[in-house]
């Protein structure tokens, strides 16, 4: 009678225990969906931020993204990302495609017991194309769709799995200490150096920088840069409280208000911002704001308080005008201001962790911090350089000056987008 | 061996209540996103519905409106809705900013186990931004950005928690017996008031309203509106079921059904009353009956049967054209038909509770319901009128001629929607 | 004592059997909101492929059929798909409107406790108006509003329930061992067979095959589709994973995962395929690919390995540009793709199924597709092409020629989709 006592007892415990496992591994599923919307958002967000005649070429950059994204993540990324082995390492590879891991007999075994291996998978493949996407925008309106492509290919199968790897796989500098949440470093500038290393190959857009001094190009549609940008918020909500990798409630909760309090204090911090320096009311401005917010929280979401995420997102806002400005002088043409969103964001975001960040000793601290973004930074920024370097010599980069005159559209598609 | 026995059930007890607000804190997270999704969908609509020449002025106004909502809501709304305190009062502030309430040692001890304090914040804090993207549309295409911004600021901030706390704060209307469950009343009315207020003191559109008659103004993107109110209906999926405040699977389910069938019954409403009014099959026409079957819903979703929804839909897609041609004859601008979608079907709903709804003795009958639409329109009305009245005088609130002319993008914001 | 340890015990595994509740049902409601998402997509997708002067009538056309699909299978449909009694039936109706059914006492007795009543119907009314939606794209530009509408209601409201119970109601072919999770033949096959019937009996838009050849027509809005195309992605992953019918993470994880994977093979597939034929780099084909992959993994998303997927997608993204190409051949005109979308790939996906599916003895098998496939077919192509028939009958289904030329939008909406 003791033991059948017992037994319903156990029976019940490990029936909550299955439950648990089932909440967690839905909700990353449902953050998984959210951050696919992200594509969505960029697509939208760079095709309104780009002339009427480049627009087709973007749109079809960001599919192809997303699809050569998932699946060399699939055959290759993933498992260079989380090689498994002993921690601590610079590199690792469990070899080509999927396969459950040793031990993990069941599901439940997986991830201490929080999610499922399917799971952990397609969560983190919606992450990696992401860092293409962010070039994509940087590089538009001048760029051969080709080697953009293969760049792509290797920015995403190899630099991101391996700088990734070095925190998200247990790798050296998560020993070190180093913190990001959902990637302020390890997603957003690793787009940002790559975006960074192609505009300077590239060269402006002609007519951008004259003699006469820094010509404004306005994007083609306010309304699809507006939706973009509010996509994105949504799906960040997925990004971020995905992160959390379990459906834990006080993490997950914190994660959603903090995001959005930094996007909101982004949108303030860039509008006042803005409008004194430019005596006009802003709106690629307010919306790189709240851009800008989301990269910065998106290291220490869950390690700050709302006030602070209010102030992390009111920086942000500052900044983005300013180093949308900075990059101009430097006549580093960056049509949609990723660099100044996802870099310059992305670095403020990774030391506010330890500013601000509440992880334990030796976690977050600002040594860690820093060698993490020097690290990660000198790491792809090299990469992405030699790469795009590579193709220049190779086949080319740029499209000639009258295929950039007449659009990418026409000559790379044949097509229209809007007839 | 008994109290081990006894341990371990206790313990799978404990466990399961944790999984249980694991359950209902995620899916109240997750409609906190859907309803941010309801931003985006009004952004969408009202730049739909607008002429080409204002579409970066709405925007822009619409991205600051969730900006300011959320910060204001951070730093007082919240508390002002949510007092605590003896039940049945009519004011009450809980100081400024975020903090655990006494007695919460727990997240688990919050809100009787169904979320947490930060998830409680965010949800409700998403609500808030939209009774001013309600007055946003209302106020289009003439309002100064400004002083739009200082009467949302104080609408949002003040105005909309008041009122909301005599309701979902345990206020006076709510000891009265008033029930509104997602707040066809408490959000959408007062969207509706506040627009009233504003378009009266406004004055309508030059052109609207001529010496031949009434001249339509199309808005300049079918496609936006369209892509505006389907976007609507997804978060209100997250706005109405959210609103049941745990993932209780009778109730959301429910709530879900109810709210599909009477944004259908809606559209279906207002297609055949303005086809036989109008001999037109009349997109806006059907979208805005959408939606009003969607306000219509709000009060009750959780207390009617499918076919009372289809009912109380169908009656607000009746409603629609019916109204609008009102507002119009009253020369009343309102060039997204804010106050006929938020207001006229927000009233209504509030009084099909008393018809249809079915919450217990004393709840929902309708005198409460008429006393609190009565009362939180008056003291809404009265609020919205003050302040647009008083902006008025101060710094003016409505646009040059020239502006209203040539459109407040190129005035305001020296860029075009469309390059 | 003891009796009193067993209660407790007892209490436990039913307070967990009710938390599983909770967890399946939420996400299935969350899985209906995506797939909500899908109608949105399809407006999106339809009007960005169309001309311009026809924009307001595909909009027009996918609001009403979303209020229709979801009244209709209100009041009948849901009871002629799920009709309960003996399994293997071809017809059966469980009477108007919803009703709990005999048996389901509590909501956790119904469906074997994974989700409640009003779940089960409104998931399933999401789905319901996807078959229309399908033809809808197919006869656009061409078809009279009216006689469309009544074509949507009998087909929606008959012609999907009947051959939807043959499976999913436990009919004839689930008896034999057919399988389809999602439905790539249930419901986009049957949206196929529908359009293919349509544009047959409707014919070719003016000037699209002439005398010197295929004269391709363009859609007005390249960024419009590309939404409507990663919407209806992100809503997949509701309709594919939502079939799993429960939050089982097994099922689920491997469902999103082979879902995103068979989509970015599509793309890959048609990328080059059509790049090959047309030395051309084709968005409209990279688009439809995506949503071929779709299709096609919609059948056995649950029962194949990720490999699998991506073999599944990549035919389904060659089949596109082939099947595109043949359909133009035969000049059967389909402004959107839709035959290629969803009737080859939906045949393809169904007979994938048996190649790859792993679905134990005697389900799956070649026999039972094919019998399937067949089946469905026939019925479908044959009701669809006697309701189309008898409405060209009765009162015409082709607008007039000056309303081609001219436009839909004007005919019959008196409006264009942008002023």
């Amino acid at each position: 009678m003791e033991n059948a006592n017992i037994d319903a007892a156990n029976q019940a415990l490990n029936a909550v225990s299955e439950v648990g496992f089932t909440v967690s591994n839905i909700w990353i599923l449902i953050a998984t969906a959210m951050v696919f919307v992200m594509h969505l958002g960029f697509a939208s967000l760079e095709a309104g931020f780009v002339r009427q005649k480049n627009v087709v070429n973007i749109l079809f950059k960001n599919i192809m993204i997303v699809a050569i994204g998932l699946l060399s993540y699939y055959i290759i990324g993933f498992n260079l990302m989380y090689p498994g082995g002993e921690p601590g390492g610079f590199f690792g590879f469990a070899g080509f495609g999927l396969s459950m891991p040793d031990g993990a007999a069941g599901l439940i075994d997986y991830a201490g017991g929080a999610y499922g291996y399917h799971t952990d998978f397609i969560f983190q493949a919606m992450f990696a194309a992401t860092c293409c996407t962010i070039v994509s925008g940087a590089v538009a309106e001048r760029i051969k769709l080709m080697p953009f492509l293969i760049f792509c290919l290797l920015f995403v199968t190899l630099s991101y799995p391996i700088t990734g790897m070095w925190k998200w796989g247990q790798g050296w500098l998560d020993q070190l200490g180093f913190y990001d949440l959902a990637g302020s470093t390890l997603v957003h500038s690793v787009g940002g150096w790559g975006a960074l290393a192609g505009i300077i190959l590239l060269g402006p857009r002609s007519g951008k920088y004259t003699d006469k001094g820094i010509k404004p190009i306005p994007g083609h549609s306010m309304p699809l840069a507006t939706i973009g940008v509010l996509l994105l918020w949504f799906g960040w909500f997925g990004f971020n409280a995905g992160s959390v990798l379990s459906a834990d409630p006080g993490a997950v909760s914190l994660v959603f208000m903090t995001t959005a309090m930094a996007a909101a204090a982004g949108a303030l911090g860039a509008f006042v911002t803005s409008t004194l320096m430019f005596r006009n009311y802003d709106l690629s401005m307010a919306l790189n704001g709240i851009l800008g917010g989301l990269v910065g929280i998106t290291a220490s979401a869950d390690g700050v308080t709302g006030t602070e995420a209010i102030l992390i997102g009111l920086i942000c806002g500052v900044l983005i005008p300013l180093a949308v400005t900075f990059f101009d002088r430097l006549k580093l043409d960056d049509p949609v201001g990723a660099t100044s969103v996802h870099l310059v964001c992305g670095i403020w975001g990774t030391i506010a962790v330890a500013l601000f960040g509440n992880y334990g000793d030796g976690v977050g601290t600002m040594q860690a911090q820093l060698i993490g973004i020097a690290a990660i930074g000198a790491f792809t920024f090299t990469f992405a350089f030699a790469v795009f370097g590579l193709l220049k010599l190779l086949m080319g980069i740029r499209v000639s000056r009258e295929e950039e005159f007449s659009g990418l559209d026409i000559h790379e598609h044949h097509v229209k987008a809007y007839s």
